[in-house]
């Protein structure tokens, strides 16, 4: 049994965490293990958006930034997934992952200008979504090991059994800065308007969550258990916040089908969401019927079946400092992303 | 919005609350308030237990202590229950309340005598189960005004909405000695054997929990929701722990019904249980199915109904120092109360 927190980010606490020394989960949970010279990560969010059928403007804009990926200076890792918003527009989103800041600021310049800066005509939305939170600020947990996701595949390796999880608070204990910081949000979300592009700045420890299922390797009876009982409450708590989840401070919700290099729906999703802190999302996975229903199940579920369990469940969170975001929208109406949280009149994508 | 520690036992913190400052829960709670003058308050439980129907010698002893609860110096306040026990024995609970330890110290010794000092041979088994905590050491919690039950009955009244509640983790941040202290327990329970009387000491930070329901006000719908979707759930939680508590640090639990002064059963009940730790008190409640479908549901409930919910649910938790506590058997079988925490061969009851 190992700390969630890696020794070498492991200081003088002036806050405890939520369990006893001797806690003991009762099923196992890893996480990510970076190199100690790891400073920070960077994870980017490139959305395009349109209604219906992909227009040829999306296709090509995904095609080039999969080419940009590929090029000099390009991700450690990426992918890609999609999701019909609220307003009924979908959003093709390509996550691009980074641990050297050199290098994604090398990168990003001109992958942004070719990205926001100057077609606002296409008929298509767009937009960038960037964190690069210090690695004391963010925290992976995977039920299973063998397939990283996310930012976890950039990670030197995986963790052994780690202790802070399985329990209400184990999120925030798995940060590092938890020992230190209460994570408190501060100031409100504002908007910087830059000819048709719209940026967002949001406030000190916004925070991130990609939260994600695997269940391509269920067979017969588990796979019946995670379509049948399992989706349908995690669906419906993911509409809840997409739809309701201003006022409990979740800006942002997407709930999002994992695609493969042709653009075909894979059988692995995430839920990712922009929230005004972290303590509004504990609130919300403590208390909302949805969440718990998933956690009581989930519990259960691993607790019983144990390394024998085939669905793999894993995610990132991240409390980001005010100086490691960046939100830029070009032609997105005005509920995407991070725009939701501010008012603003946008032009629509199409 | 107050704060559910009164400002008296307000102190300079090392450890922080769960929830930020702007917390603000999705239903009103209350808790006790106590004078500042009083300094402890003492929990005493007076158990009787037999097999089938009651023998004269319990219904004797049941009407002295009654007596005696009336007399010079005794209880503020008291209350009966009972329950079947998992050896099947019927046990018959008196739980008297004080606030003033210098008039149970006055009053115990001659209570003792008479309950646990001579009558091993009456066919009857006998326990006393005392707590006398320090006001910085328990917390009370109610979902409405009106009906204070247990040590509440001796508060000076109750407060307004308080605001450390309808959270995981609320309990703890209840009572004043988390502002400085984990309440860690510390060593294990042993036995002392004195004549056929076996007295327990625990050890530092014991847990007791007495947590209530009361649907004597409920009406049709919300009576019958109580009833069939409530109750049984509520039921199965207290076998469990019952049953299957001692591996995760459940000493005892016995879910009572109330009964009145002629000792019919009432339309209330509370769950008492002996806890190694907060911590193992708040683990099983946070993860265990049972105890998070009535939470879910409870959250739901209230959440919903608000002030215009009948039933009306309390609790009361302690966590005792080592000198808080008194135990003491005669006559019980050895899953009897704290019993249940030592291996000891004791005589049966009957």
């Amino acid at each position: 049994m190992e700390s969630a927190i890696p020794s070498h980010l492991q200081t003088a606490r002036s806050r405890h965490r939520r369990v006893p020394d001797d806690y003991a989960p009762p099923y196992p949970s890893f996480v990510a293990r970076h190199k100690p010279a790891v400073a920070s990560v960077i994870m980017a969010y490139f959305g395009v958006q349109f209604r219906g059928e992909p227009t040829a403007a999306a296709t090509e804009a995904l095609a080039r930034i999969a080419t940009r990926f590929a090029g000099e200076n390009g991700p450690t890792h990426w992918d890609r997934a999609q999701y019909v918003d609220q307003a009924g527009f979908t959003n093709v989103v390509s996550v691009a992952y980074w641990d050297d800041a050199g290098r994604f600021d090398a990168w990003f310049g001109g992958a942004r200008e070719a990205w926001t800066g100057g077609n606002a005509g296409d008929a298509v939305g767009r937009f960038i979504e960037v964190l690069r939170p210090h690695v004391a600020r963010y925290e992976t947990l995977f039920s299973s090991l063998g397939r990283p996701e996310g930012v976890a595949v950039l990670a030197d390796g995986m963790s052994g059994e780690v202790q802070e999880h399985a329990y209400w608070g184990g999120m925030r204990d798995r940060i590092p800065l938890s020992q230190t910081d209460a994570m408190t949000p501060g100031g409100e979300p504002r908007v910087i308007r830059d000819g048709a592009r719209i940026r967002v700045v949001a406030h000190d420890n916004l925070c991130l969550i990609r939260s994600g299922q695997d269940w391509s390797d269920t067979e017969t009876s588990e796979r019946k258990m995670y379509l049948d009982d399992v989706e349908p409450v995690l669906r419906e708590g993911m509409d809840f916040l997409r739809d309701d989840g201003v006022p409990i401070g979740c800006y942002a919700n997407r709930y999002m089908r994992v695609v493969d290099a042709q653009g075909r729906p894979t059988e692995k999703s995430y839920g990712q969401s922009w929230w005004k802190s972290l303590a509004a999302l504990e609130r919300w996975a403590e208390s909302h019927p949805t969440h718990v229903r998933i956690f009581g199940a989930a519990m259960k579920y691993l607790s019983t079946l144990g390394p024998a369990a085939k669905l793999r469940l894993y995610h990132e969170v991240t409390v980001a400092a005010a100086d490691e975001q960046f939100f830029e929208y070009l032609g997105c109406h005005e509920s995407t992303g991070m725009l939701n949280a501010v008012q603003v009149a946008a032009a629509p994508a199409a």
